[in-house]
Formats: structure tokens, C-alpha cells, sequence
């Protein structure tokens, strides 16, 4: 938690951090900055110490909303130091960030570095800073880095962003389940009043508008996957696709915050009208995995153990699994849980050895694919370890294979 | 241009060029793979071959759409490679870029770095690689980077996908002014129908909503800010501001193709009823400027000429520039144009030393800002310089400062 940051700061050894870029889509800036437009600018935080944000003279008042102590960067001089570097751009900007860190009281030490930004020019800078200022040393982390561990377990006003985009989420599924069932189905194809066929596209368009009016985003997309794409995991579908009754629909949305800000994470597979037995049984194999992994959640538990579970499981069931064999394509071919947050995919993961700590937010996510056979299922749902080490779902929405679909 | 690659790696003496991170939100990969849904991935282009992306197993027939050659990142095995290093992942994926550049035919030499990525773990092991395998210079450009170059000047299909956006952006300001029209002022202040004053966040959400339905993004916000805000160039507007009469509004829209595409930038002034003398001089300064850069644009021409040019028009129209001083907060305080594609701001900038060489897209966008007075103009059109030398105005769109309102 944020809270932990100086303890943190300690354990890996970090004197302080510099995160760099725009506080918009930029995990780890929004974290110190929350949502303000900024399109470019600079935080340092030192062991101990209030973090500084530098922003450009345009934003000021984007910055000086975030509450931060604040500092115009044109107080650097860039073109003067540009000058004394004899022209060179990057040589000039380490110039700049090592007065940033003396103004902020960092003399020396490890330094860390984070943000999402076109890597080429910092990669440059921060390698002049080291030669130029070896009192400081850049440490660019890797994995369950500083902030990734902050940001692991969430404040109780960060679970509340969470669930709200939870309440968010399932009403879009809702609209969604509601719109297709407010059509009628003919020769196996579900169409529109003028009786085209219903689209995957129409199903985006109608989750993109859903999310709009609900003040949310949608940056990454919307997997509305049917038939051969539902069998293969990351498939977001094809918008020409018709929706044919009997195939299954993998429906995966990570909506989030505008700006950049708290993502939820879920997923539903359905079958239009009715199930095929095959479709059928897939289903009710992940299903009594999903519910397995749900019943047996506890506080502290090792995260990986489920993915152990869930391999064991599926193997049981006669599935492939990626612990088999890491190349496979058909059976159960991804791990069964992630962290979420700011960013879709963070800490913890399950694949990776972690507890399920009380503040966790992570999904459950088992599946199984089939590409050959033109299907797959997967079922998520996000939840969160409370700090009393209770699991609280953080949405609730039905579980069922078939959405019903009347036959005109 | 793109199929300027291979001399441009030439001059910049690169014998490869690396390009990292996802492929939607990212510019530079975007700018090889089109729009694909890839979280994650890698792409490498030795000088005069092809490229070949490297991709995550689950998102094959994304990486497959692009055309590329493509690899999957799981024949590298990194969970060997990283018990081979003893459990560090960073040298292991050091070691893993090594064998991908192998791979691709590249043995040695200077490898440019690109992507819009977290810097920290791709910072350290870019250095490990530097180490690890020291016939590779790993090469983080700054500035006028080679891609940057590169995407400078548009192919045709590029001009026509901005052109395209640009014609979108006129119907959504088409919209917008009509919406206001639609409504009725008393005391000063547009009201809805119920009586309520019209505010800045409901025309953003009609500009989200018509952006949606126009199926293109809007990643990074629109600028509607009236009054003081107005005066501030990057402030984007309070959502809970009346719309009031006589105030001059900056409304800056920059939307984007979805998944991380093309852009269009766009800049109109507006007084909703009338304007008090105060603000029409202001406009009629700035409209001043603005049509003589217009005017005075030829394919060839230092970019930089206009800004000093914009600063001679503005002084000698009593108006403090920033070219007197960088720090200034009131007057003309930004650069006049910048040249856009997939970045939102790219080369060529008119800060800089670049010429308007044909196939470039750059707006022109003198501005004045006095927030101590509450006020604020700015214009602003993008300008293609065609391959023939023409000078092409991508959307049409009237520049009155009075957008009249009826009063109730």
C-alpha cells in the first residue's frame, strides 16, 4: 500500500524514486498523481520524504491539483544546460534531472526508475546520469519491482474504485445479455429488426456506448469472441462476425477508469438460445474448477497453489495444461489469475510465487480452449482479500453457459 | 516515410532497429503493425530486411494479421534461460533479446531501441544486454530519432487516414456548435431545457458520444475551457462550468483512430452570443497571425521561420512573447506548430531546426493568453504539404469567434 512506501523504500534498498512521463495511461505516475491531465512531467520521492512534481509551465494547474509540492521545470534552464552540454539533448536533460534530485535533497544513492514512456531517449539520459553523477546509481526494477509491491495491496478507498468499476461492469454485461435477448433468432443466426444478422461488432458498439454514458473507458477493447475465436484465449473477436446460436461466446471486459485510473476484470462464456452437449460439458468442467478454486480461497494463501490446483483439476478432467507442456494450444493454456489495479496485469500473478495477502484485488480465471473444435470457456470474477481476510466478489452477475433466445 | 527505412538507417547508423511494448497505444510499433490487439511483443527490422515480430503464444493471430513474419516468444524459453542465469530474470531476458537479434540475422552492431513501455525492467536488461553481448550497442536516440524521422513524412495512405480523421473532427465541431446553438441564453447563461445552465462536461460527453458513434477515440481528452481556463493553453476545462455568454472558449480536439492510430488536431475560439470588445481584439490578433502563417506556408520552408515570424506579428502587436522569455504566463507563451501522425506531437516541431518537407502534416496554431483577464484565444488548422508541393488544409471549418445564441 502507499502507505508502505518508506518500508518499502528500505527493503529494496532504494533511496528514492523517479517516476517519469504523463499522468494520464501511466500506471505509476496516476498512482502519486490521480486523475489530472498532464501530458508530460516528472516525480521524485525521496526515503522519508513528500514526493515533488516537476511539471511542464503549460500544466500548471493540472499539477497543482494533484496537492503535490510542485515545481515549474523551465526553472532548469533545458536550453542553457543544452548550451553547456555543447548542443548535446541528452547530456542537457541528465544535467537537469541530477539538480532535480539534489533540489528534492537526494545527494546520492539508488535511485528508482518508473513510468511508461518511448523508452529511447530516457534509456540514453539515464545511462548519461550514471556516467556524469555516479553518486547516484538508476536502478530500473524488474518484476515485483518497489511499486508493483505498493501497489499489490490496495487502500480501502482503492478496493472502493474497484468495486464501483465491479457495479460499472456488471451493468454493462447486464445491458449487453438484455440487448441480445431482445432479439429473435432465425435458421440458428440471431438478427436485427430488419433482419440482418446481429454482429460482434454491434455487441462492441453497444458496450463501447454503455461505457461512455457510465463516464468509463474501454482503452483496451472488449473480447466478444465466438466460435473458432472464443477457442483461442486473447482473440478479441471479429466485429463482421454474425452471432449463430449453440457456439460459445468468450466475454471478457476490463473497463476502467477515465484517464487512466482502476480497471475491473471479468469474464463470461455464453451460448446463444441453447448449449451443444459438447459445449455443454466443456463448460461444466470449468465450472466445477472455477467453483473448486472460489470455495477454497483463504487469506495468505500461495497464489501459485491454485494454478497447481487448476492444472491438477483440468488434468484430472483429461485436459492438456500448460504445466505439461508451456507451447500448447488446446486445453488449459494460461494461468489462473492476476492482480489488477491501475494496471490490467500486476502483482500478484499465479503464476509466480505470492500470498494472496489481505488488500489483494486478483482475478480467478480458469478456461479451457479448443480451437480445432471452435470453442472455448472461460469464467472470471475479481476479488478481493479484505483486511479482515475475508473474500468479497467485487461483482456480482450470474454464471449461466445459456442466455435463452426466443426463435421468431 | 517507411519506405525511407533503410537509407534513414544508414544515416543514422543503425544496423537494426528493436521496438518493444504492446502494439495499440504504442506509436512506433504501431507504426509496423497496424491495428492489432498485441499486449505485448517485440519487433525487429535489421537494415535492409524485413521485420519479424515476436510475439506472446495467446495473441498468435493478432501478431498473424500484421502481415509480418512472425515468431513465437515461447520457442526462446525463458524459464530455461532464466535457471540457466541462476534466477535472474533480467540477464535472462538479456540473454533472450541476444538469440531474438541472432535470430533475425543481426550479429552485431548499433541496434536502435524504440517503444512506449514501463521503463524500468526493459531499462536494466538493455544494459544487461549491453554486457552480456557487447558486439551489440544498444542505442536509446533522442529528439530526431530515426523512427521519428521516418514517421516525419506521411505516405499517401497515411495523409489520407489523417485526412480522414480530419473530416470526422469538423462533423464532431459541427455537432458540438450546432448543440449549442440548440439551446436558448438567459442572464448570460445557456440553459438546457430544464432550465439548468448547459456546462463544459455536457459538451464533452456529446463530444464522447459523437466520437463513439463515429467509431474513433478520444484518448487524450478535449479542451473546452471557458473563461480563465481559457488562458491557461493546457487547461482542459472544469466539467461543472456554466456556459456563459461573452466568454471567450478554447476548444482544442485531438481525437485519434482507435487502438492507438492516426490523429487530427484541431483549434476553435468561440463567444457564445457576442464577444465584448476586449476578446474580439484579442481574436482579431490572433486571426491576424494565423492568416498570414496561412498565407505565407511553401513546401521546404524552415518550420522555425513561422515561429519567429509568429513572434515578430505578436510583438509588434504589443503582445509579450515567449521568444523575450520562456517563463511568461501571459501573451504568446507556446510554439506555433508541431507536426502529428500517430503521436499526437511529433516531428517536425517549430521549436526546432526542420524544414516542411513534402509529405508532412503539422498545425499552425498562434494563441494568446492573458488568464489574469480571464481570457484566452487560440486557432489552430493541420496543414499537409503535399508531395507535389501544395499546401492542403485537412478539414474545413469556419474560424468566427461568435457563435450567435438565441435569448430566452
Amino acid at each position: 500500500m502507499k502507505s508502505d512506501l518508506d518500508a518499502l523504500m528500505e527493503k529494496h534498498d532504494l533511496d528514492a524514486l523517479l517516476v517519469i512521463g504523463a499522468a494520464t495511461h501511466n500506471p505509476m505516475m496516476h498512482y502519486f498523481t490521480g486523475d489530472v491531465h498532464m501530458g508530460d512531467g516528472a516525480l521524485i520521492r525521496p526515503r522519508g520524504a513528500a514526493p515533488t512534481l516537476f511539471y511542464n509551465p503549460m500544466e500548471r494547474d493540472e499539477a497543482a491539483r494533484t496537492g503535490h509540492q510542485t515545481r515549474n521545470l523551465v526553472e532548469y534552464d533545458l536550453p542553457g544546460l543544452t548550451k553547456e552540454h555543447g548542443g548535446d539533448a541528452i547530456q542537457a536533460q541528465a544535467a537537469r534531472y541530477a539538480r532535480m534530485l539534489a533540489d528534492c535533497g537526494v545527494e546520492k544513492g539508488r535511485v528508482g526508475l518508473f513510468g511508461k514512456v518511448e523508452i529511447g531517449a530516457p534509456f540514453a539520459i539515464f545511462n548519461a546520469l550514471a556516467q556524469m553523477a555516479p553518486q547516484y546509481e538508476i536502478v530500473g526494477q524488474s518484476g515485483r519491482t518497489l511499486l508493483a509491491e505498493a501497489m499489490e495491496t490496495k487502500e480501502d478507498d482503492e478496493a472502493e474504485r474497484i468495486r464501483r468499476m465491479g457495479r460499472i461492469t456488471a451493468e454493462v454485461v447486464g445491458r449487453v445479455r438484455a440487448y441480445l435477448q431482445s432479439h429473435t433468432a432465425k435458421d440458428g443466426v440471431l438478427l436485427n429488426g430488419d433482419g440482418a444478422p446481429v454482429t460482434v461488432g454491434d455487441v462492441k458498439t453497444l458496450i463501447n456506448s454503455a461505457a461512455l454514458e457510465l463516464g468509463v473507458e474501454n482503452p483496451h477493447g472488449t473480447i466478444f469472441a465466438i466460435g473458432r475465436d472464443a477457442g483461442v484465449p486473447h482473440s478479441t473477436g471479429n466485429p463482421e462476425d454474425a452471432l449463430e446460436l449453440g457456439k460459445t461466446i468468450v466475454f471478457d471486459i476490463f473497463l476502467q477508469e477515465p484517464g487512466g485510473g482502476y480497471h475491473y476484470d471479468f469474464t463470461r462464456t455464453w451460448c446463444l438460445g441453447y448449449a451443444p452437449p459438447e459445449a455443454q460439458k466443456l463448460y461444466d468442467d470449468v465450472k466445477a474448477v472455477f467453483d473448486d478454486l472460489m470455495g477454497g480461497l483463504e487469506a495468505n494463501a500461495p497464489f501459485k497453489a491454485l494454478q497447481e490446483r487448476t492444472c491438477d483439476l483440468f488434468e484430472a478432467q483429461g485436459h492438456a495444461t500448460i504445466r505439461q507442456d508451456p507451447s500448447i494450444q488446446e486445453g488449459y493454456v494460461h494461468s489462473v489469475g492476476h492482480g489488477l489495479g491501475l494496471n490490467i496485469h500486476e502483482q500478484p500473478f499465479s503464476r509466480e510465487d505470492s500470498l494472496l495477502r489481505p488488500g489483494v484485488v486478483v482475478t480467478i480465471e480458469p478456461g479451457l480452449y479448443y480451437p480445432s473444435r471452435s470453442m472455448g470457456v472461460r469464467i472470471e470474477d475479481t476479488v478481493y482479500v479484505r483486511p479482515d481476510g475475508g473474500i468479497e466478489v467485487l461483482a456480482d452477475f450470474p454464471h449461466d453457459l445459456v442466455v435463452p433466445i426466443e426463435e421468431a
